[in-house]
């Protein structure tokens, strides 16, 4: 079979492309000839610290962290590590708990956490994702508590109500840590206004390069770093930066803040069109997350009879890029196949693992087109129905369903 | 005083520019649209999959790895935490042991390891930075023993014989970590005929970009990650890579073993050149480290009566680029102003403290020129003799002398 010419990404929640003005920056920092930021002796040194300094600044500016510090990590894992691990070692008496559709990086903390006898409790959601909020008032009452909760989900897409988790949190001296990998870029997130003590950061979700993050570190929050060494990031995050990275991340908040009133309308609406055009055309589909509160841009669902990885794959070979989710979960499969069917997150929401083979997550960015989204659903029918052709589960039905009206 | 328009950088020990190769490939891989490369299921990601293992071909060739596998990280200091962290997660009833010249990222590990009851030995050292390879053998023989020691020393230049130590190593059932940041890209690092069995790489020591290194782990070495999250690098490097500093490192070991036979000897001359040019025009000189047993385009010394920072800041205010040693160790600057004077390195050589107020490494890349040695060896003179003038020490030095022929 040929693959097709066509390239539409629709994969965005697991990685967006840099933004042109991102490379440029990148470029001007790699020919800019510049020194280790550590060596405050020479100007060259010096110069790289400015360029740091400058790109935390834009950091800063789209979260609204001048009232506590911004670290530069490699990424969300080790950002959430940071948060985790780093908040641990240095208050060891609190309780850990999150709901069980978080990403791998905050509830595999989880088993070493249980070694070190922290009280590890799981927050209730309801079946579209949403955190019980009694739940978390029930855990967070009487005991100091760390509680983690993601702005957004990136597989489901639903986004909690922030606001309303960090009034019971700080009513109960509980401390707040947001994973905000899928929400940057596709909400606002204003740490001051929400009542967030620690943020995960990632470029690369929000047109930045792979390989850098940030973690937002609220004014009385105690961290321990996860590294020995040397004294970078005020001592937190030891390690010669990733200078070009970092720069390019600042643009990526820059470019965020800039644009995110004006793109988010247009994501809203393909979105919308992808849904409905996918609910009118697509037999046995069920839609997952909350049908309100969800990202923009952001469909996710599985199709009753069809295995989510085939469909993903046919895509493939028609030019369109999908996921199941979290990348992070798919690279799972060559542990467990089971894991990618029924990723944590479905069994989480209660999708019932014996009908559901594995769910689809279309997720844009601000440079995807209305006709990419028609182009989706022209080829959809046709794939799930060659699909639904192969697969013994609908013969099954079909039989069934001739028995009972036969 | 007006700034110089020279532009000399000898600070190659801390960072190397990145080579216009490596712009070059970063620069191709940010623009190619490559998808997160955990996500398996479709072209993009497939794409940046390749692109990670292209990459780590080439470090592997650099370093002969192909009896292990080579996992990237976010720079040397996580390489280093990574190793021996990871070592001791997976292998806690081995003693640590290194000699007391290496990186903050080691020696500051020693801490939360002694905690967990692990015995930390100092393996001793001569006046030039050399391991006593006696002291290492009483310190292996009897016991599991994890050694690290890094091929050269950043601040002093100094060369291990690391095959006469990794043979002891083997013959007592120790494992071999060596840190070789300053070394790669200045020595021919061949792990299997070393005997190496962890290996710590830093990209941006050699031409790649700031903020990715790599880790070498041999086959029969069991190691845990520092991180909780996907099973990314197999398991060891939770996190999405940093696929464009993947890309430019990769490049960067190629650059280094095709050039290094023949640049390596023009760094041997200008280092030399600058050598005996300083030996034979400064006064009250001390050079540091071992004559023959260097780095190539490695000089480092320290000059009676005159303070280390203010040599560096005037070489500076010409144009001419220099480091203490460590950037990451000037950078404790902010904690404990004598650090910078005295530092951990020139102690544990002997170095008098009463009499040694800071040391300077010039440290040189292929790159670098005859003109630029030249040029250096010009301005030192004069700038020595200011700082004389201006020194107490000095002053006390002279009246004595008067004194004395008086």
């Amino acid at each position: 079979m040929k693959r097709s010419e066509r390239f539409i990404f629709f994969d965005n929640i697991n990685t967006t492309f840099p933004d042109p003005e991102v490379i440029d920056i990148i470029n001007k920092t790699l020919v800019s000839r510049l020194g280790n930021p550590s060596s405050h002796v020479h100007s060259a040194g010096i110069s790289a610290g400015a360029a740091i300094d400058a790109a935390r600044e834009k950091v800063s500016s789209l979260i609204n962290a001048s009232g506590g510090s911004v670290v530069f990590t490699s990424g969300a894992t080790e950002s959430n590590n940071l948060a985790v691990r780093g908040f641990f070692a240095a208050n060891p008496r609190f309780q850990f708990a999150f709901p069980a559709i978080e990403h791998y990086s905050i509830m595999n903390q989880a088993v070493d956490l249980r070694k070190n006898n922290v009280k590890v409790k799981t927050i209730s959601i309801d079946s579209s994702g949403i955190v019980d909020l009694d739940s978390l008032e029930e855990i967070v009452r009487g005991h100091p508590a760390f509680i983690s909760v993601a702005p957004a989900n990136p597989e489901i897409g639903t986004v909690q109500d922030v606001p309303a988790i960090s009034e019971i949190c700080r009513r109960n001296g509980a401390v707040l840590h947001c994973d905000a990998t899928a929400a940057a870029g596709l909400m606002e997130l204003d740490v001051a206004e929400m009542g967030i003590d620690l943020l995960t950061l990632s470029a690369h979700n929000m047109y930045g390069p792979m390989g850098v993050g940030a973690l937002y570190i609220g004014k009385n929050i105690n961290i321990s770093p996860l590294f020995a060494g040397g004294n970078q990031e005020s001592g937190i995050r030891p390690g010669t930066e990733n200078i070009a990275g970092i720069a390019g991340m600042g643009q990526a908040c820059r470019i965020v803040k800039d644009g995110i009133e004006s793109y988010r309308d247009h994501l809203k609406r393909l979105g919308l069109r992808l849904w409905r055009g996918l609910a009118d055309s697509i037999q046995f589909i069920h839609f997952t997350g909350h049908e309100e509160k969800r990202l923009p841009g952001h469909v996710s669902f599985w199709v009753e009879h069809v295995e989510g990885e085939s469909l993903l794959l046919l895509l493939s070979m028609n030019g369109i890029m999908a996921s199941s989710g979290s990348a992070c979960s798919s690279n799972l499969k060559g542990k467990d196949e089971s894991d990618l069917a029924a990723s944590h997150v479905l069994t989480a929401i209660g999708v019932p693992s014996d009908i559901c083979a594995g769910s689809i997550t279309f997720s844009m960015c601000k440079d995807n087109t209305e006709d990419e989204v028609e182009a989706v659903l022209e080829v959809m029918p046709g794939i799930v129905g060659k699909l639904l052709e192969m697969s013994p589960s609908y013969e099954d039905y079909k039989k069934g369903k001739e028995i009972h009206h036969g």
